[in-house]
């Protein structure tokens, strides 16, 4: 049995869904937005703040970085708030078992074998549909909602952990949201995170 | 209801066992060995020959190419592997549900609705112990087996594909078989293909 599953996902591809289904058939808790209540509560910043560093990497030109740099300690805030991630993340998984969807929390938990690494993906054209059903329009085109939103999230998870962000090693599953569907996809990684690790 | 399973593998990830396994499972023929051997059949060529050649790729010095260039009809004979081999795998798709370990069967079924495509992969060090348990030592370093064997896989779906072998968006599921185990990774592709497709 896999204690602790992390949902890493293209943005689109109803991942978030997907996590708080899985939370709900296991009956475990499920941290998405309630995560970024923690670590702004953590960290002292406000959750709206908090939600919004996730979207940016030091050096891309986000607003956050650029306009408020590094502070005496010589941390800016991005690497304050990774602290806090780090740590609500790490008390998180020690607790007990439950689905934390984004924020690294894969590469952050790496060390634990109970963890199971999702990564959910699906087509630009579906994921482009998804977000103007989900979130309606803004001024802006879909799919260059997209592919600036997958860019920061690749740029982030890069600037942090090293690691390349939706590369298949780096989880145990993943999923194409589209061809199986969000129920089937949920049900897919329950199944998984009931099975023995031999 | 998924008729066709294509099961792409990295080199000693156990995607062949577990390609069988989930033959087992639902009740239907799994094409691996017996595969090479329609293919062989519709080509002309010797099964071993046809085994082989799946680990080359024009221009990477495998003797098949080098040695014996194009016919005269301006076809190499990986080519002309490579034809029958498009011919035999459409065949079988059309006449039923089935399994299918391999040779490019996620890319020659693209087009069809009703094909699930699986990539099983693992660490080198997991593979590395399991070639050698399965397939006995050679003068070759277990490391180095494997990293030859899965350039050749790369290269020949390259060459043949015009895709990335290995990349996740070209398949719809892909399984960690160290992380869940053969037996597990089965059973998900069994929940996986059993699913509607929303």
């Amino acid at each position: 049995m896999q204690k602790i599953i992390t949902v890493s996902r293209q943005f689109g591809s109803g991942g978030r869904t997907i996590g708080r289904l899985v939370a709900d058939k296991l009956g475990i808790p499920c941290y998405d937005k309630k995560l970024i209540e923690k670590i702004a509560e953590e960290s002292g910043y406000a959750k709206e703040y908090v939600s919004e560093e996730s979207e940016y990497a030091p050096g891309t030109g986000g607003f956050v970085y650029g306009f408020l740099g590094r502070g005496i300690d010589g941390l800016s805030n991005a690497d304050k708030i990774w602290f806090s991630q780090k740590k609500v993340i790490l008390e998180l998984a020690e607790k007990g078992s439950c689905v934390i969807v984004g924020r690294c929390a894969d590469y952050l938990l790496k060390d634990r074998e109970d963890c199971l690494n999702v990564f959910v993906y699906a087509s630009k054209e579906f994921r482009a549909d998804r977000i103007v059903n989900q979130y309606g329009e803004t001024g802006v085109e879909p799919m260059k909602r997209l592919k600036e939103k997958d860019k920061k999230r690749k740029l982030n998870y890069k600037y942090f952990t090293e690691q390349e962000w939706g590369k298949m090693s780096n989880y145990h599953l993943a999923i194409d949201s589209e061809k199986l569907g969000i129920e089937k996809a949920a049900e897919i990684i329950v199944a998984a995170a009931g099975g023995n690790n031999e």
